[in-house]
């Protein structure tokens, strides 16, 4: 018999936040501020694009830790530049990094996680980095008991290393955790490590043209909607 | 002039929660369940006794890394044999070992907490391990942002490791954070490392016999007498 569940480790970006539309609408709002013709669209994917590519270099040994802010500003130099938005001032692209500090949580996600809460542990398994989660978490109300993940293991997801030293800093086993992802490489990987698994369908996190990720490819603990159906079928 | 401040670290043993009460009152519970005849005063200062010395085998390099329940639980296990307590269980070591996880607040923490969270990021900066500041936070609802402090900077306080990195997860420079502590030491490193520091006054944690911290020995940028009034006079 398996042991029960104490806590539930969330990734973040896609699953419990709308990264694309919330860097899309305050991106536009700037472009007004601002004077700037950006497309934000666009841009917005190309930065979400670079995001494996760089945390690469570090999982690959080719680079030395840095937290997830760090990449993001490199890849946003180099976006600019392609865009070429010249001499934007240092507080500018500052402000600009900051937008994954100010993600917007799903409709759902602030309910179901306070529910959740009640129940178990709450913890982020997220790559990004303590400030970027904590100042999101108080953005947005998002209840969390743990700001853990790629920072405090100085690993990147999907790294063993990021989920297990997660479980092991709540002083659980894997078995004692649930994985909550919407995407089905992160939850095959917790599953390998022991982790329970629930699949949450984000289906329009890469916008309507999103064509991975539509539905659970594997066998998960659970399979959600959102995270009030996530919270329904845990007893919430 | 100095930075706004942005967050409020905390210690947690003795300034968030009677760590001596509550093993007091839990262990007394103990010994009717038992039928132990601990005395649990003398049995709690012992164990408290023993915290600064195990500690201090790792910040001097003779041992390596090991969290707080680690360290507890040997001291727990040096004063049963002292007690000749015989044949304990491994469940009830373990239980025994888990009372620092069910800690209870001063009985102004909560709503002075409550109040602080509104206007300032709340981390913890204690030699506590993670699992075990959590845990304690979900007993005795405490609403921290972050768990943060000794096992993410893998170094006890004093050591101004775990103050710097605490402060550097947050996003954060010293000058930006608040250390909150009853105790005169803890504010006077956080203070030379370029922390705010906030005295809050607990003249009660070591007992009715305690001889020490009783007032503010430096000139910190808050003194209080209580959660309630250091929230007042941050204007919470």
């Amino acid at each position: 018999m398996k042991p029960e569940i104490k806590a539930l480790t969330f990734d973040v970006f896609g699953t419990v936040v709308d990264w694309r539309s919330s860097i899309i609408e305050e991106g536009n709002q700037l472009n007004s501020e601002w004077g700037w013709e950006l497309n934000w669209e666009d841009f917005a994917d190309r930065w979400r694009g670079m995001y494996q590519p760089s945390m690469e270099e570090v999982r690959s040994g080719k680079r030395e830790w840095v937290i997830l802010d760090t990449l993001h500003r490199e890849s946003l130099l180099t976006l600019l530049d392609e865009y070429e938005c010249k001499g934007v001032s240092e507080e500018r692209v500052e402000h600009l990094n900051r937008m994954w500090h100010r993600l917007r949580p799903w409709s759902d996600s602030v309910e179901g996680l306070g529910r959740l809460k009640k129940r178990f542990i709450l913890a982020t398994l997220s790559n990004g980095n303590v400030a970027l989660l904590v100042n999101m978490a108080k953005f947005s109300s998002l209840p969390w008991d743990a700001v853990l993940g790629a920072e405090v293991s100085r690993s990147f997801k999907p790294m063993p290393h990021t989920y297990l030293t997660t479980a092991s800093m709540l002083g659980l086993a894997p078995e004692e955790c649930m994985m909550v992802a919407a995407h089905n490489s992160d939850l095959q990987v917790a599953s390998g490590l022991g982790f329970r698994t629930a699949f949450v369908c984000r289906p329009e996190e890469y916008g309507p043209k999103q064509r991975t990720d539509l539905e659970a490819e594997d066998d998960y603990d659970l399979i959600a909607n959102d995270f009030i159906n996530l919270a329904e079928q845990l007893n919430c």
